[in-house]
């Protein structure tokens, strides 16, 4: 784009609208230039340009149908590269995905790479996990990477505190993230100005504008300061924001403390994303407190190593009770993996070591979930999602197998 | 089948019609009780009960379409057992496919494991590649896994000479390889008569017989030992004959004169099988010599090892040059793949170590070897077989990438 006018957005980012609520719960509609996503919604991760073991065209299908998925700024900035990325056209187009993409910032990850990362105010310099070469991540690269990927959604550059963080750890771990929370707002402005967000085409500019961009609440356990946290990326100001550093340790009653008492209250007209969690209960339990969106990992690399999320709970199907099962793994799915084959094959294709038992599981796993979604939107719409709730509850809990 | 009359069948087990000739090249139709066959045929190869890394959905597509795939009795047998899958109602239940099988007998697979196995008159003592326990695999006791696994096409039990084998060797291995056609012709006459077949039901028999079994020819590269091979296994009688103990070590031009030389002295009536072979020129040039019938593992294996076979030769999908290449594989090809994805992407994925590199190479490469196919058959009742051949040779030497 060559003026500055031409860069300007025509529309707003996004659109988000509450359509139905039931108690905390809330059913609505985020609109973005590349489709409208009703929400609650989960997003499948898409880490290094693909969700790992299915192909776009399965994702595609009524049965799965995830109109947005994740990317991941580290492991796409590490490789193949932005360059890479920028001279294929962008992240749709070089991994020939045409729905919504969020991208998360980086932050969390290179804070995962624990002892070989360090973290200053300036950003994190840490080795790469490719080749182990000395690499630095900052929010303006984090800003400058997400433009390049051209992702609908961008999140702003976080640092965590651990799950079990004091109260004074944390207060400074989140006062560094509201400060790099500014500079990601302020970087990705300018981008945003200077026309480097690759997504955008005349085709999209017919719907929205440009990239929208989350902040992230931090303050581990630490209500007062998630509170903080919360106020100081209201303050800045973004598209959405989202809740950060949670399912990182810490027992899973901290995590719904923090949930239940913050997301109420987190802004009303905006979406509000729980970030990295979780199972399909954890799921549930956060939508009654008022989340709109998801990702985890769980359902794809569960499926990996022979775990199944059915109607009434999880699955080994490596167990030996099921070497002649001709049951689906969940007689309540109707998936494809469960209307073909049985348990006894897929337990027979896992010990075997073959790429289809990560396949199969993981379609199935991704089916649970997203018809799980679908179900809770359905039920918060029709005034019923308590009632959901409890008998999805139960039954999950009745672990019939 | 509780009366003897019951299980005769009502049909032969396969018919075999020649419907064009080009040469000694014919096109032709494979009636099974699992759908007709056009021939000449390429069998992706699923030796666990599983077409390594695609779905039978995909499968079943038209792109790919193939109405036959094998199995394999040594693999099936050591695991998951044939008690599992006789227990699931054999292995097209167990496995979810309805269309044709072909299983091999497993003699192939045990000769392969050279220093861990023992060959006698009787059979042939191994280690399991599983666990490492004893095992012992025998004519009867192949034709008894065949029976429980259901397959349309039963191979004989054989052994295979080495590439390199001398005259006396080969004849040594040939003879044995008679003994066992005729053991297994007898055990297999004996369980068709006890009706142990699994893959037989009902409707099945609506269409056709039991199962077929078909023999294989041994003999090396020595011309006069085939030739009496064939000899004594078209007097032992089997519905279709196979060449066996090809691409085994030996150099092309000796497999060729092999090929060239007896498949025009196989039944006419019968379908002709080339076991193992194998690149798509090896595959046109067979055509030409008069088989029918194809198995090789190249395009799934190759496939997970980062090579794509295309219209202009192999591609290495690893090499530096395609790091931004938007390009699809093959420009020719109008598979999913390649209408979806770049050269590019597919390199990325590979480096990763994605399992979705996988998924896409095989699945393009099982679509280019049987499209392929697809063209020999038509070229071939066109009457342009020649034509068809020459310039896909030279196509496909031309190696433009």
């Amino acid at each position: 784009m060559s003026t500055k006018e031409s860069n300007k957005s025509p529309q707003p980012p996004i659109r988000f609208d509450v359509i139905a609520r039931d108690g905390e719960a809330r059913a609505g509609v985020l609109k973005t230039r590349r489709g409208e996503i009703e929400t609650p919604v989960f997003m499948p991760v898409g880490t290094a340009g693909t969700v790992k073991g299915i192909r776009f065209e399965e994702l595609e299908t009524e049965e799965l149908d995830p109109k947005i998925i994740l990317g991941n700024t580290y492991h796409l900035w590490l490789r193949p590269g932005i360059e890479t990325i920028r001279a294929c056209g962008g992240l749709h187009k070089f991994i020939g995905w045409e729905r919504a993409l969020l991208t998360d910032s980086g932050g969390f990850q290179v804070w995962s790479l624990g002892a070989l990362r360090k973290i200053s105010e300036e950003g994190t310099h840490f080795r790469s996990h490719v080749d182990g070469s000395p690499q630095f991540l900052s929010p303006e690269i984090s800003m400058e990477v997400q433009a390049a990927l051209g992702s609908e959604i961008v999140m702003a550059f976080d640092e965590c505190a651990p799950g079990n963080a004091t109260r004074d750890e944390t207060i400074k771990s989140m006062s560094l993230t509201t400060r790099w929370a500014q500079r990601s707002r302020s970087r990705f402005d300018q981008l945003q100005e200077e026309g480097t967000d690759s997504g955008r085409t005349a085709a999209t500019d017919q719907v929205s504008g440009a990239q929208a961009i989350f902040g992230i609440v931090q303050g581990a356990r630490h209500l007062n300061v998630r509170r903080d946290s919360l106020a100081q990326t209201v303050e800045i100001g973004f598209d959405g924001y989202a809740l950060g550093g949670l399912s990182v340790g810490e027992e899973k009653s901290a995590m719904f403390e923090v949930v239940n008492e913050i997301t109420p209250e987190m802004p009303d007209a905006y979406p509000r994303y729980l970030m990295g969690v979780g199972t399909p209960e954890d799921l549930i339990e956060a939508v009654a407190a008022g989340i709109d969106m998801f990702d985890c990992v769980l359902p794809t690399r569960n499926g990996r190593t022979g775990q199944a999320f059915t109607s009434t709970g999880k699955l080994n199907i490596k167990n030996a009770q099921w070497a002649t099962a001709v049951r689906p793994i969940d007689d309540r799915c109707n998936c494809s993996v469960c209307r073909r084959h049985s348990r006894a094959y897929l337990r027979h294709l896992y010990l075997s070591g073959e790429m289809l038992a990560s396949i199969l599981l993981t379609h199935h796993n991704l089916a649970f979930f997203l018809d799980t979604m679908r179900a809770v939107r359905q039920s918060i719409r029709s005034g019923v999602f308590p009632k959901f709730r409890r008998e999805f509850t139960e039954r999950l809990n009745a672990n019939g197998e």
